[in-house]
């Protein structure tokens, strides 16, 4: 809601990647989105990403956009980080403002798949945060694998140094455990201010990552209330509770992590847990196969012996 | 202007592709753009493309976008296509339904960069022509040089066929000469219609695509009007007079391919030949040295030794 | 062995990718070879793969590379594949002939990462077997998310259907289960003729790969006894049970799979598992940070609750 | 020979890129080599690189690819550099040492297209360095167009302050001027001791590249002498002259700089010269069409109109 305070680095937790609800014919649900926003707040998020890679953001028009994020953000009373990667400034700085109008706590940029150097990457940052405003707190989207641009910590080191406004990174390198670790060492030796660093990589490493230093999590896997206790078990130090926990969804985590169908199979449980009435997905959009449904159901069976959330899902 | 008719496979010529003219600050330069659009038609083109890669279309809003496009189509009495690739179907639909209506001939479409196989590249066109609707004329651009994907002429034969909207193929491949000579051979054993096949990669190659088949240009060198004669000279088998205009320009047109910088130097000849007030481009944009102005400058001395249109520069 | 016979479509189980043991000071460790080939039989593999990407084959000398996989052909009891894929025929052929003399079962070849059209794949393929000879048995490497080549079922069938040499696919693509549904759909309707699927990316998905038709696994995973157990209790039917064992192992093979250092995870299993004296890898070589060292210990340690095999390390 | 000193930075002129002479059956054409590089020499070439990308390295066996390079450093009475690039850094050095020991005068190093940030490509140079030993010059090989790898002149400064043995880098950036004075400018200021520049990419830029501070060119052009005419009028400040005579051949720089084709197209004019027997590529390679080599016969004659050198063959 436009109340809530503005992205800072003491940001922790989930922040969920949203998935943007369709109805079988690819026009928006607005009433699945509603569910979804409250199911997230009562799944123990602290916070929601709309707009992102996940979320099948290129499929949409700008007003199509900017509206699904703005009804997010009026639903939620956690922050809504609201991605606005683009292929010019002049469009990325269209959605971030009117977002953050609309109550956005930050934006989230990914850096284009072109850029190769590293002044190219650093200079790129810059270029965005003076297109959309030094006034607007920024996400780092460090995804090499789905979009083949590499960040040493170096690099991301100054970015943060050369833009206030940078508060937080989203971890999804991979392999991505000496990263963190190297980030934080940089705090630790002065060299670079403090930032949130939430992970992506559809919680893949959460276990080993949350005990590297990172601040919780930034992904969409279909339990994200499995996440938000994965991130407190670990916060309280009780390691072999969190790592049994995170275990008993590894199976399926790691099935929905296969680039192109995890959107489908993510859309698939979350309807299958009520929340979407449909895991339809806009064109040209991956499905499951009768066959992969079925792996899915078989996979939700096995979870439920170590999480009831799943149990539920049999009945 | 909306009374131009549809572009057909019997489209010829030279289609040039149209830079967005800026003021030093980064707005549209709207004068420039109709000075430009008539000097495309006192150049001799036969159509002109607009937001093309090289109309640093990706920088452009929406609403500005449609803009440019639709201003340019009501001066200009000759066909316009418009560039309408797009990371999703929704925003190339928002884009093509609209200059459509505005009365423009046909729709330019790339691939995006990720596709890989053939059957992903022959998907994508059959997505996008569902897409944007399949009345709308569409030409395939084929750059691999910049974009990375490559479309075999059996691939490319194959969306032609399934695909009775797709009436021209922009042909920017690297090397393409054999390309154009297969295509044609297409035709000639029936296994593909005809289409209009006019060539880019900035008419490097131009001298010797004429001659392999192709139908004409379409690229953006400064010299349009060089271009033209050339294509003339050629269809009329003046095969020497073409080459040595050609080869006039030739030191240029190589200055001018550089990636990167061939925009910022097309834009710096336009200014001098007092088409375009700025020669600026939106961020992040290229801009030429002192050193590299001055070499573009001694080029231009150059070629007006054999062609009088460059020595009116000198005064 | 020599005496081994070729390798055919009947091929089955578990093919373990071999790493190539070095000393502390990069020479080769022929004592851990020998060592590791016995222990690569004792533990049910049914093939070993030599001088694969994961043995560190680039890094290696031609005659060094054929000496650890003569070394490995002759104590071995079981079919060796010999990876020889090299940036051109001539040094392809100058592996595949010797290590076939010296009693190779076949050879494996990935493409290079330049091709990208279906016919460039198909047409590589062709030139690579004529250049070794149609007389040795080729396993082909589909591996898109290393090498970035993606070869579509209807490449594979285009492949297999001309080469009658090609006898096995060695399957590492991601997604990839729909993949062997629609190899094995082929062969159910007749157009290809039946190959021998295994399937690699570390493991991460062999659960459910056998169920979709797999013969086997193909890959280095630490635990090779393992992957034998899954693989007979998937084609015993005993599902629930190999998902178990499977589930068991799932952190570490997560964990192992990381690109860059799952390699270095790996020799330090098999060095704590007492078949490698020392986990070093030639330059440039990923190495674990003490933190990561201590993540796999841990990670053994919970194994080790449903699978002993990992629990004897903890003594 | 043997007694040509080691390469510095000190080199000047055109180093040629030598073409690998095979008969029509794939043989190595000793003979032709001989030819070769006696022409060389008497072309005013002031060196030769044996084993570059065009010299078809790849397909050479190793033991081949050595017996190419001794035999034209023990015939030539200039530098012979040696391209020993290569997967892993045991080739490189099994390649570089008695490539040394025969008399070569230093080697040329490319990056592999997997590298990614500034630090890896430091790091690369500095194990091939380590590997190889530091006593044997070395040239920077930068081609980002055909490797990927692109190296910021503040990256190629790092790898030559901490590498007393780079003495030379191969340009061949796109674009690639500015970075020339880059580099030039930084000899200036004192932040990089001096290097020789040689620029590549076919020449296409050459009479702007002397006009920036290069040295000379690397690179294979089938009118070495040419390239050498040129450089040396540039160096002697003619430089209408030395454009005019670069001019000329621009045409067929141009035709012969497309990818995949042009060794083929340099092969044809080297044979047409009466210097190649043959102009046979080992598999995999490009041939001409027969329209491809019309249009080469035509672009010669018509560069004979301005070079008297290829007017002789013609007769």
């Amino acid at each position: 809601m436009p109340g809530t305070p503005m992205l800072d680095a003491s940001a922790a937790g989930v922040y969920v990647i949203a998935p943007t609800p369709f109805h079988d014919d690819g026009r928006v649900d607005e009433a699945s989105t509603d569910r979804m926003t409250d199911f997230f707040m009562e799944a123990g998020c602290t916070g929601i990403t709309a707009l992102g890679m996940m979320g099948e953001a290129p499929k949409l028009e700008h007003a199509e956009a900017l509206a699904i994020a703005t009804r997010i953000i009026r639903r939620a009373s956690i922050p809504v980080v609201v991605g606005v990667s683009a292929p010019g400034f002049a469009a990325m700085r269209a959605l971030a403002r009117p977002a953050m109008d609309a109550g956005a706590a930050g934006v989230m940029i990914a850096p284009p798949s072109s850029l190769r150097t590293d002044d190219q990457i650093v200079g790129y940052y810059a270029g965005a945060i003076e297109a959309i405003g030094a006034d607007i707190p920024v996400v780092i989207q460090d995804y090499p694998l789905a979009i083949g641009v590499v960040m040493t910590p170096g690099v991301i080191r100054r970015i943060v140094q050369a833009n206030p406004s940078c508060v937080m990174l989203k971890h999804e390198d991979w392999p991505g455990l000496e990263k963190i670790s190297q980030l934080r060492g940089f705090q630790a030796d002065g060299s670079m201010r403090p930032i949130s660093i939430l992970c992506g990589n559809g919680g893949l490493f959460l276990d080993f990552e949350m005990e590297r230093g990172a601040d919780g999590a930034m992904t969409g896997y279909a339990f994200p209330d499995m996440l938000a206790d994965v991130v407190r078990l670990s916060r309280e130090g009780r390691r072999d509770a969190a790592h049994d926990l995170f275990d008993a969804h590894l199976p399926l985590i790691r099935y929905e992590q296969q680039p192109n169908i995890g959107l489908a199979v993510r859309k698939y449980v979350l309807k299958r847990r009520g929340i979407l009435a449909s895991d339809a997905q806009r064109k040209p959009g991956g499905s499951l196969s009768a066959a992969a449904r079925a792996e899915v159901d078989y996979l939700l069976t096995r979870v439920a012996r170590g999480d009831a959330r799943a149990g539920k899902l049999a009945a």
